[in-house]
């Protein structure tokens, strides 16, 4: 199998199921990436991740940039070896966490100056930069750097944003392709959509990145960052029949198990999310019945499982009552094994997704699926 | 084989090589028990915990009583069904943690009473509760309720104290007995000798204690809190000749590497701990070359594991570097993993012990171990 190729396998709808190949490894798609920020998924090891079946893993540019460096992970081994990952890794370009998380920041054409969160000091990001940073990493996919704008940004700003990040993609790919000049099957960098919540802009972003192609994957980003929901799908949906559907399409920072079933509906193939780690720090755990928080007195002498249908270690070992106990006495255990349930239970659902796209059953399937979740509140 | 039982089967010098035969399996002494505080060994799973050859796993029944208390614990099914730990458990009666954790409190011959570090409520322990708690929990061990005193104690004060902890033993053996009437193989209770600094107060407890038996164990309480080391090893060295050959002896709250070796050399079986999690989690790191800051700078790019001779998860997955990095970085990951490598070696130190104790050669090999270990000062 060829490095960075995608085969679809199945449609049902807009819905695929597809196959994407990468130097570290195949990914079944739609898949969900958990986010190892500072090159580990908060509170899980790799081996955690093997056994809840997560395929691909992404990491954060800027934060490694910032620390410990990348010049540090290069010398460990790059970050697979770096983080003992060896399955298939994806790094953003660190433009969402300059323009989201950097405190004081100065943007022009040239770059984005910013100040680093962890000492302060001054630094600066480049579509050179972020490339040669992401290189230096070595993931499977690395990312465009872009200028993400709110979701509510108006046209003005929005359409200002897609400028710079078309201008930058150009940089970026020029960057990639003399790095990957002598290792071609190294490292894939994909673009990325902006244009915020303006569908004329979207699509003049889609037709500059496609305009610059080939690409071996396309990426969706500025969603899930402060619209309204259904600004969120209505821009997915108007997107869709332009992309080019022989390679896939990830959407960047994306999410809670409703918003995979609604965006795989609409065509898309990958996501990640903070989401099922941070929710399951904070005791909150996804169950077939919605969301599930483990610190309700309810749970006290609760011997059942947080999810029946689970075969997660964390389901397969402790009870309710248990995990309770290990929130309420602020023990770490217990932010490890509600993670590793939430990632388990997205790995799970995109996979189930994946079955009904190939058994022509998908919509039914989702509202099901989605009727069943949204039956009763947070418990 | 009898629950209970506890087999010599070698003898170097003072130190002991032998078996245990409690109700959820057998214990090849010398042990080492990881401490479960709150019914989970800090940043630990039971599976964890069995991946490193953890034998025999402490609780405590201070904090178990406080929160969730011991009637949840009974209702999930006991300590072992609880935590999912379904090898041999032990608790201590709550006799160190009132007298060492607990704000104000009130000791009279009756019990103490005392106010509970998590919600500042009077609670009461006297040693029929001491008792009947722990049979609550439901642990293969139980220990006997009794009056700890700072390691300084002057004669008066450890003697008054060891007067109410031996009045104290008959109740807490009375109140065994009749709970353990109709299940005698569920738990078994063992005394703790105390005195303080003072010999001739040990020999005391030891005779009092030995008058009250038969025991399958017996502990030694009151070391390692707070008095010089050389103190320590005087009372263990007076001690242990009227100890009977025949129950394994527990030496409670120790310890260091340094301290385990001692102490088998001084006839000793069995141990318990909080340093390897504890100080794994502040980033200190066990090597048979002394313990290792992770934090420290000359770690950025070590590609060696903490320890190339061991054989632990973290030593067999990740570099320095990396494991450094997740402590800059506040990773939850980095805590379990060096708790984890910190259990895994202190448990192939007392495996090693056993071993050598078996081939005749334990002194030979604890002078070179110490040397080697105590060679540099801590990188």
């Amino acid at each position: 199998m060829t490095a960075f190729t995608f085969s679809l396998e199945a449609a049902d709808g807009r819905a695929r199921a597809g196959s994407l190949v990468l130097p570290h490894g195949a990914v079944a798609t739609p898949a969900f990436m958990p986010v190892g920020t500072q090159a580990t998924v908060r509170a899980l090891s790799p081996f955690d991740l093997r056994s809840v079946g997560a395929q691909m893993v992404l990491a954060n540019t800027y934060h490694l940039h910032v620390r410990p460096g990348e010049e540090v992970v290069r010398r460990l081994g790059g970050l697979h070896d770096f983080m003992a990952w060896r399955g298939p890794l994806l790094t953003d370009s660190g433009g969402f966490q300059v323009f989201s998380l950097a405190g004081r920041r100065t943007v022009e054409d040239g770059g984005v100056e910013f100040q680093s969160h962890v000492d302060g000091g001054r630094r600066r990001l480049t579509p050179e930069r972020a490339t040669e940073i992401q290189w230096a990493l070595g993931a499977d996919v690395a990312m465009a750097f872009d200028h993400v704008v709110p979701g509510g940004a108006d046209l003005s700003t929005a359409a200002d944003a897609l400028a710079r990040t078309t201008h930058w993609l150009d940089r970026c790919r020029e960057r990639h392709r003399a790095l990957a000049a002598d290792e071609p099957g190294r490292q894939t960098l994909w673009p990325i959509v902006q244009g915020a919540g303006h569908a004329a802009l979207r699509a003049r972003a889609v037709d500059e990145v496609l305009e610059r192609g080939p690409w071996t994957g396309i990426a969706i980003g500025g969603l899930a960052v402060g619209e309204p929901k259904p600004v969120m799908y209505e821009i997915l949906e108007a997107t869709e029949p332009s992309l080019p559907s022989s390679i896939p399409r990830y959407l960047m920072g994306v999410g809670f198990p409703e918003d995979l079933l609604e965006s795989i509906a609409l065509g898309v193939d990958l996501f990640d999310c903070v989401a099922p780690t941070r929710i399951g720090r904070n005791g909150t755990a996804y169950t077939p019945d919605g969301p599930l928080n483990i610190r309700n007195a309810a749970h006290r002498v609760d011997a059942r499982p947080i999810d029946e249908s689970c075969d997660c270690e964390t389901c397969r070992t402790y009870t309710r009552g248990y995990l309770r106990h290990l929130f309420i006495a602020e023990e770490l255990l217990g932010l490890r094994l509600l993670s590793l349930h939430n990632v388990r239970f997205l790995v799970r659902l995109v996979a189930e997704a994946r079955r009904a796209v190939v058994a022509g059953s998908f919509d039914d399937w989702r509202r099901r699926w989605l009727s069943q979740y949204n039956a009763r509140g947070d418990t």
